[in-house]
């Protein structure tokens, strides 16, 4: 089948609300476009749980900062058509900057909580510019299913949030992260990196699984955990540490001591070079 | 038709989807409740223009201030089911707080530009509490039109931002103020007055005539239509006054000079007594 173009609110809305009426079940999967198989995997697997997969292919200016790399976020809209239709994607939904945010747009979603640490403090204005297009993506669309990526884990968190403080009614769905032969998670900014800073950047999950190693040994002190973490990230010593902690999964909140059975994730946000990466994983005290 | 009462998000989302499904069009009317002609009119608006008319009656803490009136915002649910019924509602959603803030609840929606000023100023965490709880209505009872009273003038058009920006695509109905016999506008809150408030709060609809007297008699300087405002309402000493003026209807700025075929709104708050009291007229600049 052939991939439909959609490039306006409206017409999203029409299509999206005509599968409904039809009982057919739609999973939208909001991307920044360059595709990679961290995206691959999420059409696909909502093309599992739907009938109908909508990707959405945006690159939203009101979730970087001025100094952040939205002019230079790496497009390919040939390769990604490509691969969206490879994929399964029955739509791309592909607005303008002037169809999302047209002159006098003056609304913004803010999440409190969740949205303050890690990510949020390295990125204050980021996580209300993801709400709010979210928010609009969700209402072009109309999905039963939203598919996103756990790379961005804290993100995930702050969509559960919005869908069920807003009461949007969508199932969110969170897909594994896909990553490298090497280990490295699959990510759009992996292209920034020199080859040089690309072979240094395994670095970045060699330390999450040591972190994991003694977790699963027994270690239960978030701070001997966290300087598990960093003590093997020092072994690229190009790399600059926004932060790389343990967390509690559900919530980010930081005990000195994790309890048996608690779900918790370690996350990480590092620079190597110009390239900002980010990565985690989740992983139960035992 | 016996009027439905619907108290979870969840169940309203399903009857409301279902109706969907059905080819139903469905009117949702936002109330605080203790429902007057003003409202009941919007209901029969509702009724006029859909198939499915759902009020909600939810008195939203998020909208007051502490120092506000929502402990002693006037209830009274009996009434307001038979009012409700007799007007031709189909449903009443009716959450309670838990329903609607959940523990753990963290998510506002801000709009900038229009409720800066006026109400705004004055109320300055009303609008996105009004906002949130509005976005989140919408959610719950799917509607394709909503109809709003255009004694809130400022929230209408706070609404349609709301609408415009998050790409609700709801048709966003205003209907026309309903007024006392002498002119004093529909309140809830008219019942906190004493007789001898009530019988001086028509001053409030004698201002806004008399601007509109100077106004159709050529007047354009904003100076002049407001102290002409100030002077009328200044026949009752004990009023104090928020704001009042006249400002372009659709954006709310306000010119030194309007321009003929302006669209403008008259517009005011004041206090008397412990009530404060809001009211506006639309005009077109001759």
């Amino acid at each position: 089948m052939t991939l439909i173009i959609v490039k306006t609110i409206r017409e999203m809305q029409k299509i999206s609300f005509e599968n409904k009426r039809k009982g057919l079940k739609t999973a939208v999967v909001p991307t920044m476009g360059f595709l990679h198989n961290g995206h691959l995997s999420l059409i696909k697997k909502g093309k599992q749980i739907a009938d109908v997969v909508i990707t959405t292919l945006f690159v939203n200016p009101t979730q970087f900062a001025p100094n952040e790399d939205f002019n230079k976020y790496p497009r390919d809209f040939d390769k990604d058509f490509k691969l969206c239709e490879d994929s399964g994607s029955d739509y791309l939904f592909l607005p303008d900057t002037k169809e999302m945010y047209p002159d006098g747009f003056s609304t913004s979603i803010e999440i409190k909580g969740i949205t303050c640490k890690f990510e949020g403090e390295f990125r204050p204005a980021h996580f209300s510019g993801v709400a709010t297009v979210v928010a609009k993506l969700f209402n072009a669309t109309l999905p039963d299913f939203a598919v996103f990526g756990q790379k961005d884990y804290q993100q995930t968190l702050l969509i559960k949030k919005l869908n069920d403080d807003l009461n949007f009614g969508i199932e969110i769905v969170v897909s594994e992260t896909i990553r490298e032969i090497d280990g490295l998670a699959m990510s759009s900014r992996n292209t920034y990196l020199s080859p040089e800073n690309r072979a240094k950047a395994v670095s970045i999950f060699h330390s999450i699984e040591a972190a994991k190693k003694v977790i699963k040994e027994g270690d239960t002190d978030r701070k001997i955990i966290n300087s598990v973490l960093l003590e093997s990230l020092k072994s690229v010593p190009e790399l600059k540490v926004d932060y790389a902690s343990a967390a509690l999964a559900d919530t980010l909140e930081e005990p000195d001591t994790f309890n048996s059975g608690d779900e918790i994730v370690i996350l990480m946000a590092v620079h190597l070079g110009k390239t900002r990466l980010i990565d985690n994983s989740i992983v139960k005290i035992p």
